[in-house]
């Protein structure tokens, strides 16, 4: 039905996560109102993105080089290390703009049941890294679940004795939220981790 | 922030209708996660369906040949022309597949208020095409709004005295649809077109 160059895009499309056949359908065919110049950005930044970026080889964050660039920026604070699951949180953290530590990435959380065990998500050279490089505090700033729990202990486990302070991001009633619409857990939590107002 | 290929891409994506920063963000790091084959089909289909396809040089349909596969199959009926303002529609009623008859696809509506005039979406190449073919019936297969009634209304003016049955799809309440969320156009439409239960 579709001419076969539509075709194979609409196919391509429904590779993307969220994707289903009538959205693939509707870019394929918006594909065809483009500019020549937004289709050869369009297709050469997919073909460079999947050649050029590759991990960071001492945090394991992305970036086209060697190391990243706040790896290489030595005007961070080397104070503080943010251990984070994704290398979508670096970002995340580096547009709010407030952290000037560095970060490590690890390639995903501890979860027995999913068959993901410590050596998979390069615990060792976490530690590695931590013990080579002089920090006073780490901080886990992985998203509140069960896996994050069960990381943040593992790790907290192997550092012990080595005087470090070791954080997590608080968890409690995001801003804005509607009291009645939160999960039970959430309320748990930031009953138990209650502030004192100053 | 980004590495410049993972921006570049991000960027591209919000090319496409309905893509925000936010799902166009999502999207370039999904293809980090793609096979190398993938990559290369979406990179490769996205430059050949700019160059390869055009329109029908005959219904003004899609295709990467000269003339599209309906407008080149001999075994459909040439009694019946389906009038549409936008290719994807032939797609529509190809997947129905209870259409045997031939399409030609306007570019558009016409609308004053947009600017849109009938010389704009190439009213006089259907006529042309109307008259050169031996057709029985004309079917107007907009959908229902102002400017789809304009249309069809200044078509059937050209086409008076040829002896043709000008038709136009029924409108009316959608199957399945919930009765209080219909607007009260529609509902006065289906009142309208009330049929005779048979």
């Amino acid at each position: 039905m579709y001419p076969e160059s539509i075709k194979n895009l609409i196919e391509a499309f429904k590779y993307l996560p969220g994707i289903g056949e009538k959205t693939a359908e509707r870019l394929a065919f918006s594909v065809l109102e483009l500019e020549d110049e937004q289709v050869d950005l369009f297709k050469d930044s997919i073909f460079e993105v999947k050649k050029k970026v590759h991990s960071c080889k001492k945090c394991n964050s992305l970036t086209e080089d060697d190391e990243c660039y706040i790896c290489s920026d030595n005007s961070r604070s080397n104070g503080t290390l943010c251990v984070v699951d994704d290398a979508k949180s670096v970002i995340l953290f580096e547009k709010l703009g407030v952290f000037h530590g560095k970060y490590h990435v690890l390639n995903g959380l501890i979860s027995p049941l999913d068959g993901v065990n410590p050596e998979d998500i390069g615990i060792d050279i976490l530690i590695d890294r931590i013990t080579k490089e002089k920090y006073k505090e780490i901080i886990f700033a992985f998203k509140p679940c069960i896996e994050g729990e069960t990381t943040s202990l593992y790790i907290k486990k192997i550092l012990e004795g080595m005087n470090l302070k070791i954080t997590r991001l608080a968890s409690g009633v995001p801003m804005g939220a509607d009291m009645e619409y939160l999960d039970s857990l959430t309320l748990e939590r930031a009953l138990n981790d209650r502030k004192e107002i100053e």
